[in-house]
This record gives C-alpha cells, sequence and structure tokens, in this order.
C-alpha cells in the first residue's frame, strides 16, 4: 500500500469541532505526528503509532512525517485549529521543497479545520463579520519592525483584526508595544475580545475597549480580536454581543 | 420549552466538511432558515420546517428568525462557510441591534464553520501560512474606494489575501480593476489561485501568476487567494503546492 502524508486541522480544542473528514483520516491512519499537546487529543489504538515532539522543532517533525510517509505510512500531522493558518501545513512544504525529489511525488493533502480566530469570534457573535486580517504576533521566526508595520498599515486599512500568538513567556514587551501602537491609531471605542482557550474547559472570554487592554490579558492560548471602526457592542445582560455589520457607508 | 436562535456554519460544500457541532444543532432544530441552496443541503424530516429566501432579503431572514425563536422555537439559521465571515451572523445581529429589547435576551449562539478562503487554501498547499487579509470585493454593501483603500494597503502590509465574492454578474467591473490594482502595487511571480466551487463536484483549482490573471477566471462561486511576496510554488506532476513560509527575513 502507498503512503500518504495529511496534514489534518483538529480545530480549538472541543471533539465536536472536529470535522468527519480529519476523523476518517485519523481513523486510517498507521502514525500521528505533532506538539505533544496536540497528539495527546488523540485516542490511542491497536494500529497506530503516535510520534509526540516538543515546540520549535517543526521542520525536523515535518521530515520526520515526510520520510514515513515515503516508506508506505498513512501519516496524519496533526495541528490545532485549521493546519495552514500558522500552523504545520507550512513547515511540511518549507521540508518537500527543500528535501528530496520524491517527496514531491507524495500523496499530500490539507485538510482544513476550525482556526482559533474564527472559534473566538463566534463566542461573542461576529466581530469579524467584515473585512479583516489575521496577524501573528510572535516575533519568533519574523522581525519585530515588520509587525509594526503590518499593525499600522492594518489600522489605516480599518481592517478588524485577529492576533494569533499575542503573547509569550520568552517575550512579553511585543504584544505590549501592539497594544501601545493600537491606541496611537485607531479610536477609544474600539472593542478588544480576549478569548483564551476557547471550547476547552479552561475557555473564558473577556470583552474590553482599547484603552482598557492590558498586556496581562493575553496569553500564549489567548486569541485576541480587535474590532473596526465599524464594530458594534449590544449590551445586554450577560455577555455583550459583539458584531462588525455588513455595510459601510463613508 | 424556550427557544433559541443557531447560526450555523455549513461549511464549504462537502458533507464531511460540517462539524459534528452543526449537525446536532441541525437535528434538534425545529426550523431551518437560509439562502436557498443552503437549505437546499438540509435533510427534511418530520418535525423540521424548512424556511428558504432569496439572496439580498439577510435582513428580513433575521428577523424571522429571531421571531420564531421568540415564539419559543429551536431555529438554525444556515450559512455557507463560517456564519461570521460575510454572512449571515452580522446580518443577524443588526436584527438584533435594531429590534426588540426581549430580542437580546433570546440564547443565540453561533457555531462556526470551515471558511471557503480555508477549503481553498488546503487544496493547494498553504498560501495563508502567514499573515493575510480577507477582503469582501463585492460594493454591494460598501464604497468601491473603501475596496481600493484596503487592496492598497493590503498590498503595502505584503499580507497575502483571500477574496470574497470576486465577481458578481451585475459588477463585472470592480475584479478587473481589482487585478489591475494588484498588478501596480505587488510583483509579477505572485500566485493567484482560482478555487470555484471547492469540496463539490463542480470544484475546479486553477493556479496562475498575476500577470495571468483574468477577470472572468472568477465567479461568484470562486475563491481568488493572492500570495505575499514570500509565497511559494513548488512545482511537480500534476497540480503544484503554493505555501507561505513561516519565516520571513527581511
Amino acid at each position: 500500500m502507498s503512503g500518504s502524508l495529511t496534514i489534518a486541522g483538529l480545530g480549538p480544542g472541543a471533539d465536536d469541532l472536529i470535522t468527519p473528514q480529519v476523523a476518517d483520516a485519523l481513523a486510517e491512519a498507521t502514525d500521528v505526528v505533532g506538539y505533544i499537546p496536540y497528539v495527546a487529543r488523540i485516542a490511542p489504538r491497536l494500529g497506530l503509532t503516535l510520534h509526540s515532539s516538543d515546540n520549535r522543532v517543526e521542520l525536523d517533525r515535518a521530515r520526520h512525517a515526510l520520510e514515513m510517509a515515503s516508506k508506505g505510512h498513512r501519516v496524519v500531522v496533526v495541528s490545532s485549529g485549521d493546519p495552514g493558518v500558522f500552523a504545520m501545513a507550512s513547515a511540511v512544504f518549507e521540508a518537500v521543497e527543500a528535501g528530496p525529489p520524491h517527496w514531491r511525488a507524495l500523496n499530500i493533502q490539507v485538510l482544513p479545520g476550525i482556526t482559533a480566530m474564527l472559534a473566538a469570534a463566534a463566542r461573542v457573535g461576529a466581530p469579524l463579520g467584515h473585512d479583516f486580517c489575521a496577524i501573528n504576533l510572535s516575533d519568533n521566526l519574523k522581525p519585530w519592525a515588520l509587525i509594526e508595520k503590518r499593525l499600522r498599515l492594518a489600522a489605516e486599512a480599518d481592517f478588524a483584526m485577529a492576533f494569533y500568538n499575542p503573547r509569550s513567556r520568552a517575550r512579553p514587551e511585543g504584544f505590549a508595544r501592539a497594544l501601545d501602537i493600537l491606541n496611537e491609531t485607531c479610536g477609544d471605542t474600539r472593542p478588544v475580545i480576549f478569548a483564551r482557550a476557547v471550547s476547552t474547559v479552561d475557555e473564558t472570554v473577556r470583552i474590553v475597549t482599547l484603552p482598557e487592554a492590558r498586556p496581562d490579558m493575553a496569553d500564549m492560548r489567548t486569541m485576541v480580536l480587535v474590532g473596526s471602526a465599524a464594530t458594534r457592542l449590544i449590551p445586554r445582560t450577560g455577555t455583550a454581543f459583539v458584531y462588525t455589520p455588513r455595510s459601510v457607508s463613508v
């Protein structure tokens, strides 16, 4: 039987957010490869080998998966959320491009998943209901100056914004600087949503205005969403609804 | 029994891209409300009333759903893709904000789905693997000048871009102007992906460079993805892989 490599998104955490397509791929896999907490979500079974590895070894993990697929294994690389959004799919294709030519002939498929920003947005309403951008705030793999430039241009474009990896223990100051830039460039009333560990038992959701937002409201499990100038809050008993209207009149 | 309003994403078309969470909500619904082709995807059954309506009556549809929920029905409003991305969730919250106060007290939930841009991206690799933006190219509900401004700023920010509703029969010229702006502002080698009706029997995927892109390559069922300056093509037998690397070195 010929091998395959499937890069699958497990969604933000809840099992009922895993698509049947991904569940089927996992049911047929001989090997599951991924970051420790994501592989921990896969039920062990006879005939399935689980390969967990630590963060920041994405390329090694991708090469290992490609090698096993070359040998005829049915390999599933798991990501949380969607594998194509700041996750494992790019790492696998980087490895393919740099690797031996026969890797390009492999049966490689990407299966989409519910990405964190859309799960977070759904929790409060529809803050990403109009044009928006997604920015990874980690400067592990890109210069901070580029992040800053993108933030300023996104504010000028009046996109709603979704921030992945807002704040790491190693670099807590980045998110503080991002908030400073947004406070300089956006209005005072803009809602900011801190949605942590959405769809898991650890879920917390908090809505504040931009001037109220503090760096320590986020950690690496938090998605941060910032409204556009058009984004509206609907007060009610309980958590407010936040949405961005479909229409813009200028 | 008290009513509820659930706004659910059906994903891009294939049944195995519908999350179990959405399938469960549909199984418990008394009423399903939505645009004709999306409601047509729901299997009829005893105890379920299907309410189809035409395009461009989103607010009426939302009010109808809210009224039924107020009367105790378990209503599911269906969208394709993710309901929070250029879809029904914003329309429902617009109706809530403008409607009677008791609508705010309703049990309203948004259930995320696989949005078209992520299904399209998955088909070719990981073109949205780094910072990106999503822009609705329809000028039904916003001035064209705003679309043009956002395109120019997105190009300057070097975001990968995903375009929803690139081209309507009523306004074919908008997408041609968008391509002109991108040709002015982006390099010649940038890959453009035309992904039509992804995950359905009508699926077609085509990858060209920006200067090769023609307006008639898109229609209202097409997602258009444009790479950033960093996006790479991996040639191979069959459709090339397209991905945006995780790292940016400047």
